[in-house]
């Protein structure tokens, strides 16, 4: 019996190669009664940070079981690979330690059982090449796993205090305060560009006067208002929006046009906040 | 026992995030019987009629069940979400009521039951904010529908004929006549431009003297001559064809080079089809 | 019983229009309990030689079972379509033949039984047009066959020897000698560029004298030096690579950048490797 039936499957493998379905043939051809789901291959190339959060975003919605993550620059090198059970065995997230599940493990509640993968009877035989360990070690072993392999078997407890940290910006008040120095983690298909902080974050700043919270906001010395909303649609057609988003984060926004694009933003980049005089 | 064993998913949700697997994810959780087949998630953002016109294109060949359709510009906001019966409870249509299913729903021979998707006990518990309702009432609601919740359940009948139509342009002859202004519905990857008329539509306008029928194309003041083809394969190296497509309608066509491209089309572009001199 | 339960398959259909989710459809409704793998969609539209190489690149981590490879511009034509037995009916290709089949065909150790797709019957009934062979003919061909159907029931014989061969460049030794010409196969999403040589094909000209071997690379007269490491991070910063990647073959590479984009390199570029003086 399978001890887990769906492995959770991101990468920055992208969809324009083979990889992608060569990770599925390979999980089938160990396990074929478990299901794949696709959670995300475009993240940007060998951007551990992007692919953390993106894990992080889905991480209360998806099924238990396993998830097989591989962002993974340093391939071939020292970098450990690992698995690592959370929410007492309810699933278990493999890949490379170099942060990219440290945010979605912290969510979870911290880590159970950590292992590092180094019992080559799980991995795949005759592999050529050591530059492609989703198919050569991540993908066999997740598929053993939901196939009921224990997580010991795999290789050598590693402790959890020295997994690799995740390293997400956190928003800050400067010293001179009055204002909010915020970061956008993720723009996404529609252009809407996500801040780190929520509504909460910025009760004190906003000037609650008119029918919604007003805001400033200022993006590399330009300043400009920005109303907070429940949803788009509710954005007049030129209206700058700070849009609570379904991670409960504000989002910078405009009625079905692109924010980051009007805006001139990329992941990363610094967003002050600040009451309108 | 499940009612539908395939839910058919179609989005603008693209595929550089992770909305596509997170939605999975939650239909897997409600019902992991269930299979989704993806049928499109780069319809372009907010674009209500090219996604409807992907679905209908499409229609004839899905297998029955649930089909779940999200473009969804307005969510959040007083559109409503619903749920179609067509084929007298064979299939039902999942999605908002902004004319996005209305060509589906006709071509399948007209709404059945109509319900307003409002009871929230088949929408995602403790969801965070209101702009992702695929996730949080869409995908809930087609996976309880796969599983045998009957459509009364998920909240109030609708009248099917206060659904939004879709709206979809019609080619026509101008009444100074000798013509037909025809539209391009639809680029495909391969930049062939579909038009909305059929080879019965031009049998009036062919010239028939030829080998093939011919016609003349004009976009933009700028005449050129085609030749109506059953392929592509059969279109001499320089020569415009309109060839026959997957749908039957005529498509503005090169062999194994872009039509859109070469001709500077993109979908709704006007074009002109009349008897050569 | 199924005598397949698995459909890998490839096309040039591309995820921005719904081909690949009406193949998929076609298939479930033929064949409710057989699972596709997506393997590759985005190969660049017609083309034959980049689908073909990278359906070889997969071929030894397959599931056993059915490919259904589609890359087909002469759809429609007088071109054969064609189901391909091959390790003794562990598996059959479906595609057209066209060479896209030929290079996975001889690396698993050359075709069994081969038969043309002529018998309708086993053809979706009442299709329209005659340029979605993937959907109306190859489709619905694998499914069947993964359902059980035997591959003589689908049409005539066909000699083997008749098969449409894939043109794959192979490397070679100029006249003068001292050097050898290579081409670019393949740009993989991170920018790796694969050539048609191993590690072994170059023993003779590389320098051992150093910790790491080396070669000049010389691409469009402009020469570099370049090592052969086993992987990306072991690479300097600025230092151009030679990786063995996952097929066992030296791609130029560097750590974390693109060496197609720095080196202006696509597929079928020619690469010469000489000693380093």
């Amino acid at each position: 019996m399978p001890r887990y039936d769906t492995i959770t499957f991101l990468s920055d493998y992208g969809l324009a190669d083979e990889f992608v379905g060569v990770v599925h043939s390979v999980i089938r051809s160990v396990n074929p009664a478990v299901t794949v789901v696709d959670l995300n291959h475009q993240v940007p190339t060998h951007d551990i940070r992007s692919g953390s959060l993106s894990l992080v975003r889905a991480a209360s919605y998806l099924c238990q079981g396993v998830v097989l993550a591989v962002i993974d620059p340093g391939v071939g090198t020292s970098r450990r690979a690992i698995a690592v059970e959370v929410g007492e065995g309810a699933s278990v997230l493999v890949g490379p330690d170099n942060g990219l599940l440290a945010p979605t493990v912290s969510m979870c509640g911290g880590a159970g059982r950590v292992v590092e993968l180094t019992n080559e009877a799980f991995h795949m035989e005759g592999a050529v090449g050591e530059t492609f360990a989703g198919r050569d070690v991540f993908a066999p072993v997740a598929a053993h796993l939901s196939a009921g392999v224990d997580l010991a078997d795999l290789g050598p407890a590693v402790d959890p205090f020295t997994l690799k940290p995740g390293l997400i910006p956190l928003a800050y008040e400067p010293e001179e305060g009055g204002c909010l120095v915020t970061h956008v983690l993720w723009v996404d298909r529609f252009g809407n560009a996500q801040l780190n902080v929520s509504p909460q974050d910025v009760t004190e700043i906003a000037d609650l006067s008119g029918r919604s919270p007003r805001l400033t906001v200022t993006i590399d010395g330009k300043a400009r208002t920005a109303t907070i909303q429940s949803t788009y649609g509710l954005l007049a057609s030129a209206e700058l929006g700070l849009v609570i988003d379904s991670q409960g984060l504000l989002a910078l926004a405009f009625d079905r046009r692109s924010a980051a694009d009007e805006l001139g933003l990329a992941a990363g980049a610094e967003v002050t906040l600040s009451s309108p005089r």
